[in-house]
């Protein structure tokens, strides 16, 4: 049987989601090409390994050839100065969407973060289009690449998936998880959904299982058909019914970014 | 055990989908009358069959003497010139609810369809409350339907489900019904919400079962309490995934109304 | 000074509406083509008259021939029969649409009426997108005007306004008219902006001057960029103030639709 | 194993509700104060009797000190004269929660009910955003209270949910609640979701089980994860379908307040 | 020339608005019925004196027989015990309305207050159907007063405008006021625009001038044709442009409500 | 009399509205602290001139100290390379807020501009709540500086108004620029409103004056109080109205960002 794709990138290999990706997404390709700034060890049978810097433009104009479809997954995924994340980040995502615009690849999906909209507060509900509040440089990075890969939709016909990504764990660690989880069969799921859509345009989508008390609507990405199968319920035993209510001004109860919002200033709008 | 209405009037009921109703719907009433301008066999026990032009209308006053409620499944269900599309679909259309209103009818199920909607995107996810964006004339004539509807029961009070039907067949047969399919089970358990819900005033239902893609929420049908309970999942291994991504202006594709894009010009706006 | 059409069809150009705008629009084209089932006199100076039943599609072909934009202000302006309604607001708005599209044809007025939303309450405030709520046959005709010409839009490109007229009249002469009246130099600058704004797609404009108590929010047609100069604060003194309050269950001064609320059946929602 | 709170206070003991919380609730406190005007029997294991009246200030004071969280249960819960209404639903709902700021309470459970908006119809489709519309003089008081609550969480930071409660009782005794079922089961998971979550601001969530038809959308509770596991389906052939449709100015059927439409003036708007 | 109304009542006569409206509404009525707890003088021509405590259910009854409509501007209009406002505000009211209801009077116009949403802030642009967030006791029972009217509308049609009056005096006294301000003739004016307009059925009104910066769209009250004609803009001189920004946690300019929020807690949301 | 500030800062100031601004914005400060990478000549009484590159972090740092509020109109404001669009605008515009929050400034003004949205369509009305869809890697670049100060914003506190500049010149010098048009004058109180209003929290403004034909709504920016005095209609002469409609896949016309869309790709979505 011929696999859908014959090359799919994936960047950010070396990294958490990035290992955990690597053999679950080859029954989607003939070739899965793997890239990252680090070590990602033997290309096994059906991988081509390319350690690439994203911030290289020329390295990532030749990463792009003969691609059919990309997961980028690359660049710097929790907060760090603005350098780094402005090279990895900012610069790394317009090197690809230039390089796979020139190269003719049709589908991307980014692995945007809950970050982009982490100074909502835990008691809102919002959708794709609520306007984007980031918590953090990172999230601020991220937002960054949701609007470039808009514009190279609007403007080239690049059709992108933003998946802002929750809580990719085994399991959930912390309360706030049992809220944001997003289980690693359901990210696959997801990605497959945003790669065999037939069309996609530029959809946003949240990524997390189906768990009680989720913030996040996914109604405006419905055309993908995904359903998470999970949820985090399984895990209700970890963390138990408490009335040690939180201070009333704890930043990391109050907004959805959660831990991210304990390190620096505070301020409580 | 008595059945709920004495008289219930099937419209159309030599046509696709009325063929299929024919038995389906004898539990809900003592007779079932049956109308088609085509043949429709012989009556069986608790029918009765009135050949019938909905064009004709002194011939749809005296179809609707003596009914409780009708599934106006009647008129040309596909595209075709405006002069059939005026006389079955329009000019039928009035008979029917003016013939209802002087009859003092209380409840109309009108078969409407996607076509009154199909110049939405595939990646758009609409309501009833959304404008309506037909497809073809074909389509036209379901809007105004739907208006007309509209207009019967604020004027009159009849009150009338108009359900816009997706793709009502055995199965999908192409991937644009894997998001549109309608099983026969759920298309009835619609007519069952759509005729003893105690009100339904003027409601406008998405008629699709649950498929996963769908583009239709059917929220403000909430009242009806219809849930689809089949899914095209279970078709999933006949439209496996595929990265044959189609071309940027296929219209076929980009747009809700699907194939029926693809005759006559086919302005991209 | 050249003028910015060659052609400009009026149809309807012996009604009411008609016989004022004859003069007023001659500034916009070499020749102003006026068409009408009714005598319509002598042509003057810049003038075509073509006597035509819209009802008679190939009378209706050879009307557009020639023609750059056209003002649909021909058919039935009031309650009639359904008959009469389908031949001329019906066929006769198909026909024009379809010889406009064969003759290329790039912009059509379309003289719509507030009785297409007429069963909004006179407590309600409705814009562009609000649901169709037709008051009269009359009204459903014109929503099947508007979906139409959604239509030719979305399939060949044809842009059209929907110009929902209100009281076009010398005078407010009843006080639902204080809300909307539509003073004849507003409704031929609502023309002028229909016309000449570079884009327009499918736009849907309440034609009212700047009455207080207004209950139709125009900013969906914002782009049109027509402010209207009256207003009908200057005929206040005609219907002064009054503390006799109609009685609660008074259609007329419940609905938008005013008058037309008042014969036939009174269903009150 | 230690328990959520060390008191919970419990008003309304006597009522209807109250007696079927009383056990259901031990799990969460060390002690469950008990109040009511009415006779409450004596204390069991882990139980405190307060007899009390709301309206009495001072007793309400004592009433809250020492406590974790409230269910404040307790006023009159149907129809009655103002003068009642105001004492019980008015002064006292005051009093709880001035004494519950008074003592640093952080989290109340307010039973407010469906007939805060009762007047919308059972064609409407609302969420907790939609303003409220009262059906009776019990009803207003309940909006009362969500706006007294609002106030103390937006001046002091007491946290409320506002459940407003459709028909809590063994199994629907009528059409209507076949909508409006809330079972006790799902009462209590709805009470353990408003205590527990960390966070809750001030939420409004419409009580009722997971009934078809419903006209409620807890979409802007989502953060509280309830999920109801009743449905009324299964009592389905207690109310078998009819084509009895009932008059078209029947106020109980027209409104989602239902049987509280029946007495007194019947204004239909 | 005959007045509108045969009787006309004022409540809260003798109160600061009272007192400015005592001679500005004679035009509307034959007899103007002036009604306060405290001293109102004497009756001058046109004029009827009934000293009244609105709290009094029985002289309240009395109060408004031969009554043809009311503005209703008595009780507590400053922050206060609850005690005090739950008689004057909240059983006033009550009673105001029972009266009103019983002699069949048809239209009220209730001085609510812009105290009923004070949490919003400053940077929100609210309108008529944005939830309630009152920001003082005083602010809850122009809530209640909100409710009782919603609900003695839908069930009786006794129709009111609820103005929710920002701040009218001469002039504005501080940089708050310049958004709130409302001039005695633009008060005069709503009022007039509030009783003559035929129908208003339920219909929430922002009372503000046309000033720069204002948080307030009465698009929803639009049927009531009320305009403004003063603005604070006049008095910009008298609080200079000023670089001395407030503390980022000053409540009194964070949110509407102002000074309202200067005494008692201060929680920050 | 006393100036707002003591020390104002303005980035751009060899640009060409820097340029506009320099003069205009002197009763704002008693020092206008003035500041580009390029030539900026002497420095007049109540100036101070600091030549530097928004890309060096360091020099920005001293830039900002002393600085009581900022506009921001540094960087490059018209299509360019990524690379210099980086280092100009996402890291210029990093360092500008970071050295602002180090040092405590609490006011920016940040000139965005209307190409964060120039791939909406001409026939679209937006607000500031519309998602992003930026028609140019410039126009990329100015929505990071959007999300960018929202974060600083929620983070720190710091308060921004983002300035969707339209076309600021002396006149309209082409028919788009008849809708996007921004006075000089009205371009100066715009900025006098972003810095004056007591409370900004973080408000996205679009700056255009009144012209009609507008796409874009500022109500949600209604607390700045600004009201444009210009109006592109004085210049219709020199734009006279014209039948000769441009062809319909013209993106220039089809997009409200205008000539920007005309080099490079043209993908029509």
């Amino acid at each position: 049987m011929t696999k859908p794709f014959k090359r799919l990138l994936l960047t950010g290999a070396a990294g958490g989601l990035g290992k955990i990706l690597r053999d679950r997404i080859k029954p989607w390709a003939d070739v899965v090409r793997l890239s990252d700034i680090g070590d990602m060890g033997e290309a096994r049978e059906g991988e081509e390994i390319v350690q690439c810097d994203l911030a290289d433009k020329a390295a990532v104009f030749k990463l792009l050839e003969g691609v059919d479809a990309v997961l980028h997954f690359g660049g710097i995924s929790t907060e760090n100065t603005f350098e780094n994340i402005m090279a990895a980040n900012i610069a790394g995502t317009y090197n690809l969407y230039e390089a796979a615009h020139k190269h003719g690849v049709k589908r991307v999906v980014f692995a945007s973060s809950n970050h982009t909209i982490g100074y909502y507060k835990t008691t809102d509900y919002i959708d794709a289009d609520s306007p984007m509040r980031p918590d953090s440089l990172y999230g601020v990075s991220k937002c960054f690449g949701e609007s470039l890969s808009r514009y190279y939709y609007d403007r080239t016909g690049i059709e992108t998936v933003c998946l802002r990504i929750g809580s990719s764990f085994p399991e959930p660690v912390n309360p706030r998880m049992m809220v944001t989880w997003f289980s690693y069969d359901d990210l696959v799921e997801s990605l497959r959904c945003a790669l065999f859509t037939p069309r996609v345009g530029h959809t946003i989508l949240f990524g997390a299982s189906a768990n009680p008390g989720s913030w996040w609507d996914n109604s405006k990405a419905s055309h993908l058909g995904f359903k998470p199968k999970d949820s985090s319920t399984r895990f209700a035993a970890s963390f138990p019914d408490t009335g040690a209510y939180p201070p009333k001004d704890d930043v990391a109860t109050i907004y959805q970014g959660g831990g991210f919002l304990m390190s620096g200033p505070q301020y409580k709008d």
